[in-house]
């Protein structure tokens, strides 16, 4: 990601967390200087140091930061995969945003990781949706690839999906698809959302590049794959939880998408131990 | 909240979502209207409402949201808390954005009130802590509140806390308390983290108006209960989970803050039905 | 286009043009009312009719604005396609900035609509390029749209191109397309740059979904056609005029991008004629 | 101009044209370096060049930009004007908005710098006007003077125009001026637009310091040099065209102000060939 | 001035007071409305009427603000020159930065208004300089003109200044004048700072625009004004309080410019009384 | 203050200064350099030379500068406290702006410091209120600090102020406090508005941690002070000038907070003397 993207954010983040003055560290520490060190608390993949290393310089570009692994490493527990050395006032400013920043990036990373090894050896590829949270959406899909996922479309602009209001609006499938056709960029792929295989051989013939299979069960989704014979892409959508997604992949589908990846995150646990030089 | 406030977080997350076109909607729906209905898929606590209507209200004034419930209310799996008429083009454009704040803000105040719950009858109340998402920190602790929680200090410059580093830089609790109180102004409360109960009887003789009790056990929260005998509030802090917040809680002291309640939600299941008018 | 999204164009514009005062209206004009009447001084496209519109609510909620056309439809020399009544001062506030963007996007649809009329009965389709000018480039792509043209990839983010440094740095254009197909997301389509039959060729085989067909003497372009037999799309670029667009067109190539849609401008004439009421 | 100035509409930019990653560069290249060399396809005068260095050092601080020449300085059609080196990743991400930017501003410092070698000895300054694209103004304005031409006001705020408007409003020249001077700052120049040399003449007598003379055909220009006797500073504007422009200056006016300058620019022809280390 | 440029200098102000949330009236006003009445506490000139009516119109839509006054109108203590109505929430939530506009604004008009008064009589209007408070330039300049000043160049741009680093960089007074006047706009004029009569002879004979007599005593001020004879427009600058202020003008000098009225305010004394409807 | 808080700042106040062009400057000198040195006109306090170093850095990181005094330092009349070397027209382009700042926050803690010694050897700490002017309160608050005093709340998150108004909406002061205890976090102090003795004790018995004494003689206020007998904190506030601040403060009362030590600042009186190498 372009550094100034992420500064603005991490300006925001900081002011956010610190406002004009951190009474106890500007009004108590004066040129005492530490290092801390980050710990990871769990087994995992790393995301987000460039971002943290940011954190500390954008507050004070005399920091020293050194990152012993880069995103989308594994990390194991208990092992310290960075420091950051400088003023002690500095490092204490900037704990709280650089953890919050890690902890989101790295649970998402890490929940990726887990999926992606979870399908295997199937043709299915692990990827996010547009259920991300307000203002995050760069870094969290950009943690969803260095999980090993891929990304979905990233906006309404960059990919076209009729869902089921777009297709009665337009009369059925096979006019949708021909009516955005006629406007759509030639580097726009078209999805198409189906709920049953009559559907899917539909959206096929009217020749969408991917074919969304929204809630089927694993019966359907392998005659959808049947069905298709590798004439559009399918992707697999809808409800599907730890316990389901191998037995998802086995049908043959190529993406398997999951929104809890981004809208369900739980923190990666990391520790920052601070100590005096 | 101030609703400029809550407007240009929507309108980043919408341009986030849309770009400049939604190109599947914008190209094939005129001017077709319908009406979205917005459903809780699970029991829980509603928080975002205003936000949701903020999100369609920005995209064309002239849409109608009707809410049934309010932020703080409970509300029941099945229940249609609220809908939106107006084009469906706009409908489809704000729906995702819309959702993902909801979600995400009832999410929190779900599991707040599920903490609330837990403590009943104990004087003890929940609180968050500074662990959350950038840019969503007053969402987030307004959700806290919805859900029947406190908050912690917003950010560094309105509250103080002396930690280890802190402590040490300063030689010890008394000099750091003493130096602080020197420079603070009369709103600022100050809280002292600590380890053990020795350090709990030098805050209290320091003059703390809030002493932490770092990962202590439910026998040694106990003591320092005891030990303070109400002459400064007590919070217990650190790795508390469901299975044992009620422990802790029993323990007496004043405060639990329970980072989790912001750094790992559950998005709250909503769904949004569109149907044409 | 999201009329936040405009808004903020807007006011910069207006910022620029007025700063904090206009020194000849506020200090001359009271409350005198006038119409404003937009007039076409040549034939062509109209485009940013909402966007002018928006410039006069914006200074003046109480401004009326009537629009006799849509953006898209067509102008004959000397119609009056839009009016705006208010207060004088705010007219004439507004005038230059709703004048310079009305006048360069109706620029750009006018100078697309030509050229989509040159190829007509043709399968190539026109299409703009990121040569756009800073800050402006959703204006502009909505404009092509307005003009009968369509959109090439908005982003770098939302398409993926390899050129001759992308292809050499891989060594080759099949490890190339090999390696970004195992990191791209499903919706992103591909585009090969080729230079001569060879690369096209190479581009077919390693699977493609465009390829450009760089500076090629029409010739050329017929036998890529020919070569491709369908199996990609085939975009002509580079040095494309209008006298050399049709023969482009008519060697059956499916895409012809042109930069000076927005890279070279020439507004398209517009008064406005303000009378007193 | 202010580097931060220019920092922001060229982050602007580049997030509009790279949005969060670059998927081919990103994906594909690792550490390659390469160096890119801007050469010119024309001859004209150069314009940018800070502005095009500065794409880079955004984008990474340790890329190497060399400029051979100066904005204002004469290129030859086939010179290399700058070279910048770096790795191949960032180049490619820089390149096009450089590119957008180098070749919009050197396009208006070329078509300046033709104009003023039209009115060469004769006392006519070349000028632009109000009419230029939103959020550009202060690069296009800068771009006028790199091509030796002069600046018109800026704003509304920092320069007066009486047009037919205001002077009916006033009810007369020399009402609308007396009322003017006696609000406006000592600053601040008056300039009377008018259509006839009887508005002249009641320009001249109102005390206006500049007269500008509208769509006026050459001879009743030249009878308005003769009447105002250098009493004031005329300015010609109107429909000038290369065509006529050595004519309108031989009538002795002292401003020629010209919207084309920057609402209908014809981007001059620049490429960057990058070749790897 | 503009509205929106108010807009977001105001939700600014509003963020910096109330944060997210205003923890005393948000938690315990319900729906309970109020009226408050905007009281001038001694003799003055009223500005900023439209920026606190925006303060409250902006946090709620739904306030009645109503104004018996307009800015640059007299106010007289004890007189009540608004009234605001709405959720005595949102008044208490604007109280205090509507206060902070208004008194501000009022204290330089009012500050104005008495200098006005003390020159009356003479041909010396009274006008700002550059020493303003950041971000607050538009809103003290209008201010001004309120109180019945007039308004010295807005910023570097739209007026040139020669002073002693400048001349001496270019050999003196003479050539310094020659060498702008071939660079700057037809729009901008070009004031000389002098220190000595000397100095006035030579910046005469260059032609400036206008010539400031820095610090000067009053005798040297009268030669100054008669070796000018109308020539050149004089400013007398440096040092001037209301004590010397009627002598200063009585020298006849045409401009005299003080920065004390920017930037050292003394608020003008305004409370807001608020009753429960 | 982080330096990026600070950055925003000067930069908005540097395109208000300077807009895009410092035309006397950028038109007149070349190259040459110069040395300017900050010179205090009177005895007082330093404040804002890091605000005033970044307004040359952020217009040109090569330029030196090299204070001599620290921000709270006590400054006199004649001394030097700053020198800032490197090109003249960066000089000249910053001067301004980094007088305004520094001349503005010296004025507030040249202020506070007179009122700090006034008070010496009573219990009374000096506070600065929400009367500050919109943009700049953290500008203001610092330089508070750094002439002695302390900061009263930041904003309305971080403190509650129980007035009048909220007082009797909720029937009051005892149910008003209860109501707000029941809501507030433990971080935040509440505060109770009192106009007489039996207020006081309302508030005393209520809870309330700070109480404030609103515009009480001095007889009351010592009444105040017994009766409460360090049970709460208490705040005289209202109307107190240099003249009754000492009468004030030896009634015994903890805190005395003035208003116009930020609405109504006198400019520390600061020149640059800019010196060619």
């Amino acid at each position: 990601m372009m550094q100034f993207y992420i500064d603005d954010l991490i300006k925001n983040a900081l002011l956010e967390d610190v406002n004009y003055i951190d009474t106890t560290a500007d009004y108590l520490l004066d040129e005492q200087r530490s290092t801390g060190r980050f710990l990871a608390k769990a087994d995992g993949v790393l995301c987000g140091l460039e971002v943290a290393r940011r954190v500390f310089t954008l507050l004070d570009p005399e920091v020293t930061f050194v990152g012993r692994k880069q995103d989308g490493d594994r990390l194991q527990k208990g092992e310290v995969f960075a420091t950051v050395t400088g003023k002690t006032a500095v490092l204490l400013k900037g704990e709280r945003t650089a953890l919050n920043l890690l902890q989101h990036m790295s649970g998402i990373a890490t929940a990726t990781a887990q999926a992606v090894e979870l399908v295997k050896g199937t043709r299915a590829m692990i990827t996010d949706t547009r259920k991300t949270l307000p203002g995050l959406r760069p870094l969290q899909k950009y943690a969803v690839v260095c999980g090993g996922g891929r990304n979905h479309r990233f906006n309404l602009s960059d990919g076209a999906m009729l869902k089921d209001n777009h297709i009665d609006a337009a009369g059925g499938i096979a006019p949708a698809v021909e009516k955005l056709r006629g406007k759509l960029g030639h580097m726009v792929k078209l999805e198409v959302e189906t709920r049953n295989l009559e559907e899917v051989a539909q959206a096929l013939k009217a020749g969408a590049d991917v074919i969304m299979l929204d809630n089927m069960d694993c019966d359907t989704m392998r005659q959808a794959v049947e069905l298709t014979g590798g004439r559009a892409l399918l992707e697999a959508s809808g409800g599907i939880t730890a316990g389901t997604l191998r037995q998802v992949a086995e049908t043959g589908v190529d993406i398997i998408s999951i929104g809890a990846l981004t809208h369900s995150v739980t923190a990666f646990d990391i520790s920052m131990k601070i100590q005096p030089e």
